[in-house]
């Protein structure tokens, strides 16, 4: 996959031209930066407007979740679904508020019956349970992989002009930790967290999975589609080539939480440079993102305390977004002052 | 000034309400804490909507500026009052991106000429130099902090739903910093930042310039308009007054950075409870505000690194604030999981 890099000319010219607007010298902070990576993305001063952001969510469900590594019970991954087509779903409710669509895609949820444009990338039911056995059958991964990108291009073709990856899954935060833990040598204890709210004990039980996990896949994780079939899912596969994509077809996309924080992890490794093409949407309160995000060299947009999952973080980053467009965009010149 | 504090059952109300909703509990973070504050703010679950935010920009130069306490000339002020006129200014900029109207309001620019409707409130020419003397004459801090209420009173009035103070006036950052140091008993080096962009000998001038004011004035800070007449400013009162009003009227308001910091303690000061009626719109890079939120107990929504003040950070909490009466109003319950 070739990524070409956004323009470093683009982004020099935005710089020169936001030092000679109405403000002191980089008084904008963050949304200065963020202007000129747009316009470097764009390869446009100012860049174009976000008005098309398309949000991606992709569903399935852990066969780790019978290790009670959750709050909940893997039978409400299917029940979430219904809640996302009905639109009460949090990313659902809160990408309205920014004029952001959503798609949710089933690829690997334990249940039947849910509505052919869902399953339409299906890969299968469930995914192993990773303290024991591999999450996906050879030749899976690359297949949910590939679903991923066909989506991004679906996206991008229809005139999308910003992704955001979401994620919805029982089990979701447990095989995130473990896909970041084998990508950066770190121990089980550094990356898990409370995911949606287990108590201490069940912050163990997700310690000893991921542990044993690690074990098991040894240097495996080297490899990033060894690493997806043997610690991560059909739905970390195919965000990962959701990532890829959007930085092949030169489209800025806003990661989420812990779940897109992996899965970056493993598409930069399948395609080197393409974190050029991503912001961090905000910070969660998982360890695992932290660390997946300072090896990626990036720094969240927000901090909100979030740790929904769906994209609900990276959604709330777009008014961030089109507010440092605006500034290139509409604020006249100190040269203008008279 | 009699303060009305916000309604608890409302906000308990609220609390059980996202309890329930579609997610984890508490997942998510900083939104839950807000929907509730606006269901309290509001004394409905879910609050209603904002859709009328008003920014009210309060422009003045000080005398102070004669020391070289900032990197531009106070000949700025006037210019970038016309600048908000015309649309351009960074709030002005920003306000539009989320349908928030600004308007400008000369309370001491130390120029004449500007538009009847900017000059309607106006105290006097400039402040005097408070390292040396009061900034404002007997009887004016309290006359601006009467212009604040009424501007408040006016945008109330007139729909407001949504209140947000905004400074523009070199020197600002300066004043702020005594106002704050005063209050707190902190010392000048504490509190006094580098504002639009001093150097390191630019910032010894402002930490001696705050340290001359403070010992100049000494307990008679103790007492809010006194700190205003010595320490202050017209556009540091009228901001106090405006606070106030906002909390008396029962409107939120959101404060912006380090002027809006110091303009509340004095705020809070006269009308004790009103910081109730007050959220942090974002962090400042200036050291005062930090202290000063600190002291009023209030923590900052957003972090972008900003310190161009006239609004500009806290007109971009306002799509998280959005984002969490969403929550409220649209997501389902988990009783409606099946």
């Amino acid at each position: 996959m070739k990524i070409t890099p956004p323009s470093a000319a683009a982004r020099e010219e935005a710089l020169v031209r936001l030092d000679g607007l109405v403000k002191p010298l980089g008084s904008l902070g963050r949304l200065e930066e963020l202007a000129a990576w747009l316009s470097a993305a764009h390869d446009a001063v100012p860049p174009r407007e976000l008005d098309d952001v398309r949000v991606a969510v992709f569903a399935g469900d852990h066969g780790i979740t019978a290790s009670a590594v959750s709050a909940y019970p893997r039978e409400i991954t299917a029940a979430m679904v219904r809640v996302f087509l009905a639109g009460t779903s949090g990313v659902t409710v809160l990408a309205r508020q920014v004029g952001a669509t959503v798609k949710v895609f089933d690829l690997a949820v334990d249940a039947d019956g849910l509505p052919d444009e869902v399953t339409a990338y299906k890969i299968r039911r469930g995914s192993g349970s990773i303290d024991r056995e591999d999450a996906l059958a050879p030749g899976e991964a690359s297949r949910a992989f590939d679903a991923g990108r066909r989506i991004a291009d679906a996206e991008i073709d229809d005139g999308a002009n910003l992704l955001i990856p979401g994620d919805m899954g029982i089990g979701n935060t447990t095989v995130a930790a473990a896909l970041v833990a084998a990508r950066l040598g770190l121990p089980a204890e550094e990356v898990v967290g409370t995911g949606t709210g287990v108590d201490e004990e069940g912050r163990a039980r997700k310690v000893a999975a991921v542990t044993a996990a690690l074990a098991r896949t040894g240097d495996r994780a080297d490899d990033p589609f060894e690493r997806l079939t043997a610690l991560g899912s059909a739905c970390a596969a195919a965000t990962a080539g959701f990532l890829v994509q959007g930085a092949v077809r030169g489209v800025p996309v806003v990661l989420d939480g812990v779940f897109s924080g992996a899965a970056a992890l493993v598409a930069q490794d399948v395609a080197p440079g393409a974190v050029a093409w991503w912001l961090a949407g905000h910070r969660s309160t998982e360890p695992s993102q932290a660390h997946a995000l300072k090896a990626l060299g990036l720094e969240p947009i927000l901090d909100l305390g979030l740790r929904l999952g769906e994209g609900s973080g990276a959604v709330q980053a777009v008014p961030v977004l089109r507010a440092a467009r605006a500034v290139l965009a509409e604020m006249s010149s100190l040269a203008d002052l008279t």
